[in-house]
C-alpha cells in the first residue's frame, strides 16, 4: 500500500518544528531545503550527488518542463522521477511565478494566462486546470496550486485584487487536482506585505482545504525585515498539522529566521546559481573564488566540509578552474553549496530537537559575521 | 623504493603488443588510451569518474598549464597530481604542438619559440630546456621531448629541415631532463609522410636514447591510409623494449589500426570534446544526440554500457539535456565517450592476449558499419 501524504511534527522549539513528511516517493525530514531542478536536472550535478549531500526532495519547474520537453512527453517516458533518475520526492511549482515574470510576453485574464515561450516565441496557455494536469503528468509528489505571484511593490488594492484572483484559482486547482495516496496539493498564501490580506488569504485557503500551505510572494524585493514581519503574522494562521513552505527562499540567514518562525520547507536557486558564478557559501559567509587572493592558497575552501570540493582540492585549484571557465569548477562549487545548505538544514533539525535553536541561530550569525579566513601570511 | 620506469611486453599478436608500463605513480596496462586533461582537468569530469572508466593515465598540456596557473605555481602546490587530485600516472606534452598551432602568434628560431599567450597576448618563450623544466615542475611521470610538429602538407625539404631541428632539440631535451626513478622521457619521431625521413629520425632518437618513443606529426590531415602507411615503415624501426606512443590519435578505427601496427599508447581530445557537442561514440558508430529522432526514445544510448549515461537515462533524456544546453548533458556524454574508449582498449588488450586481434578488428569494423540502432517503430 502506498504511504498516505502525511506530516508529523516530532518536536518544537518556540515556533520552530522538527517534522517528517511522508510522500509517495519517500519521506522528508523537515525543516528541508529543496534544490531546484528547473529543466529536470539540478544544474551541473548528477542526482546521486545531490542525494549524497543529504537532499531528500527536489523542486521541478512546470513552466520550463511544459515547454521542453513537454509534460505529456515526460508522462509517456514514465514521469519526472524516472526521466531524471531521481527516485525521491519531487515538488513542482505551478508555473505561475515564472509566467508572471515574463512581463510583456504574457497576458493575464480571469481564467488564466497566455504567454509566449522565451525559447521560440510560440504561444502557450496556463490555467489552474492545465497546471494541475501538467503537474499530474510530471507525477509530482507535491503539486502547487496555480496562483499569481503578486508583484512588489503593490498597493493594498493591487495586492488584494491579485490575492483574491489567486484564491479563486486555488479553488479551481483543488477541484482539478486528482488525489492519489501519497500525493499532496499545497495552497499558496498571498497578500503582499499586508497582514489583513495575508489573514484573508490564509483563511480562504483553509476553507478550500490543502495538504500543505505555502507562503508566496516573498523574497521579491521586500527585504528580510519585511519578510520576517510577514511570516510573523502569517504562519500562526496556518494549521499546525500541515507542512509550511516558504517559496523561493533564500540566503542561509533567511532560512534560519524563517525556521525560527515555523517554516518547514524551502527552495532557492541561490546555492546552484552561485556555484556557477564562483560564489561559495561557508559558515563564515560567502567566498568569491574568482578573487586572485586564492591563487596560491593550498587550504580547502572550508575545513571539515564533506563535499569533494573541500575534501579533495585546494582553493588555488578551485580558483584555477573558475579562471579557466572549466565545467568542473561549476560542478564542484555547486556540490559544495548544496552540501552547505543541507548541512545547515541538518544542524537546524538537530538544534530544534535539542531545544537550542536560538543559541544555534546566534552562533551561526556570529560565525558568518567573522568573514572568510584571512589570507595566508 | 620507487619503481623504475619500465616497459614489459606480456604478449604479442602480429605486430600488436600487450604490455605493462611501470611509472612513479603506478602501472599502465597497454595498449592504453590517455584522456586529455588540458588545463589540469578532464573537462566536465571528476577525476575519480575518469578512473572509474578504467583510465590509468592522463595527459596534461604544458602550453596551457605554463600560462594558467603557471608551472612553478603547480610545483609549489605539490605538483600536478596533487593539484588536480589524480594520483595515477600523468604524461605531459612538451608544449611544442600547441605553440606551433598558434600560427601568427609565434616566432621560431634555432634555439626555441617565442609566442604570445592566446589569453592576454603576453609574451612567452619555450626552449627544450624550459619545456623540460616545466614538465619537471608539473611532476610528469612521462615527459615529452620538445619538438616542432611538422605541418602537413610539407615538401620533403621542409619535412627534413623540421625533423632535423626536432632531433637537435631532442638531444637538448635529453641533456636537460632530470632523471628520477619511475620517471621517463620520450623522444618523438618526425619526418612527415616520408619513410626515409622517419627512418633517419628513429635512428637519431635511438642514438640519443629515450625511455619511450612517440610517433608525432600524424593525424594532422594526411588521412588514415597515409597514417597507417607511415606507421608501417616507422614502428618496426623502434626498439622492442620501449613503449610506443602515437600522439593525438584518434577515432576508434584509427586506434585499432595503430594497435595492430604495434602502438602502445594514445591520446586524443575526441571523446571529451565530442561529449560536449552531443556526439556519442558507440560500437555501432557515432550518434548525434541533438537529433530530434531521440526525443521520445526510452532506450539507453548503448545497451550494456556500464557508464551512468547508459545505465540511468534514456536517449530522450540525454537529448533533452543537450537541447537545453544543460551541463549534465556534457558530463554524461563525456563520461560515456571515455567509457567507450576505455572499453575499446580493454577489449583490444584481451584480444591480443587471446591471439585474436585480427578477428576482433574485423568484428569491430563490421559492427560500426551497421550504424545506430533503428528508430522506434
Amino acid at each position: 500500500m502506498p504511504p498516505s501524504f502525511q506530516y508529523e511534527c516530532l518536536a518544537t522549539d518556540g515556533a520552530a518544528r522538527l517534522g517528517r513528511l511522508a510522500t509517495a516517493h519517500g519521506a522528508i525530514d523537515t525543516p528541508a531545503f529543496m534544490p531546484v531542478g528547473t529543466a529536470a536536472t539540478v544544474k551541473a550535478m548528477q542526482p546521486e550527488s545531490v542525494a549524497a549531500t543529504g537532499a531528500q526532495i527536489l523542486l521541478g519547474n512546470t513552466y520550463h518542463l511544459m515547454l521542453r520537453p513537454g509534460a505529456e512527453r515526460i508522462e509517456q517516458l514514465g514521469g519526472l522521477h524516472r526521466f531524471m533518475n531521481w527516485p525521491g520526492p519531487i515538488l513542482t511549482d505551478s508555473g505561475g511565478f515564472q509566467v508572471m515574470s515574463l512581463a510583456k510576453l504574457r497576458k493575464l485574464d480571469a481564467d488564466g494566462v497566455t504567454f509566449q515561450s522565451h525559447h521560440d516565441g510560440s504561444s502557450h496557455r496556463l490555467t489552474p486546470e492545465r497546471s494541475m494536469r501538467i503537474q499530474h503528468c510530471l507525477d509530482a509528489d507535491i503539486t502547487m496550486a496555480f496562483d499569481e505571484c503578486t508583484p512588489f511593490p503593490a498597493t493594498p488594492a493591487q495586492a488584494a485584487d491579485s490575492m483574491r484572483l489567486s484564491m479563486r484559482w486555488a479553488a479551481r486547482s483543488k477541484a482539478a487536482f486528482v488525489p492519489r495516496p501519497g500525493y499532496g496539493l499545497f495552497g499558496i498564501v498571498q497578500g503582499g506585505i499586508y497582514p489583513d490580506l495575508r489573514a484573508e488569504s490564509a483563511e480562504a485557503l483553509q476553507r478550500i482545504g490543502f495538504d500543505g500551505y505555502a507562503v508566496g510572494g516573498l523574497a521579491v524585493g521586500e527585504g528580510q525585515e519585511a519578510m520576517f514581519a510577514t511570516l510573523d503574522v502569517t504562519v500562526p494562521l496556518l494549521p499546525a498539522d500541515r507542512p509550511r513552505y516558504l517559496m523561493g527562499v533564500g540566503r542561509p540567514s533567511d532560512i534560519i529566521g524563517a525556521v525560527c518562525r515555523g517554516i518547514d520547507m524551502f527552495d532557492c536557486v541561490m546555492p546552484t546559481r552561485s556555484g556557477r558564478t564562483a560564489q561559495a557559501f561557508t559558515r563564515r559567509g560567502t567566498v568569491n573564488l574568482r578573487n586572485a587572493r586564492h591563487q596560491d592558497d593550498p587550504r580547502p575552501l572550508e575545513e571539515g566540509c564533506a563535499c569533494p570540493a573541500c575534501r579533495q582540492y585546494s582553493r588555488a585549484y578551485l580558483h584555477h578552474l573558475i579562471r579557466c571557465e572549466e565545467i568542473l569548477g561549476a560542478m564542484l562549487l555547486t556540490w559544495h553549496n548544496l552540501q552547505h545548505y543541507q548541512d545547515l538544514m541538518r544542524d537546524l533539525r538537530a538544534a530544534i530537537g535539542a531545544g537550542r535553536l536560538q543559541a544555534f541561530a546566534a552562533e551561526a550569525a556570529a560565525t558568518e559575521a567573522l568573514g572568510d579566513i584571512p589570507p595566508l601570511g
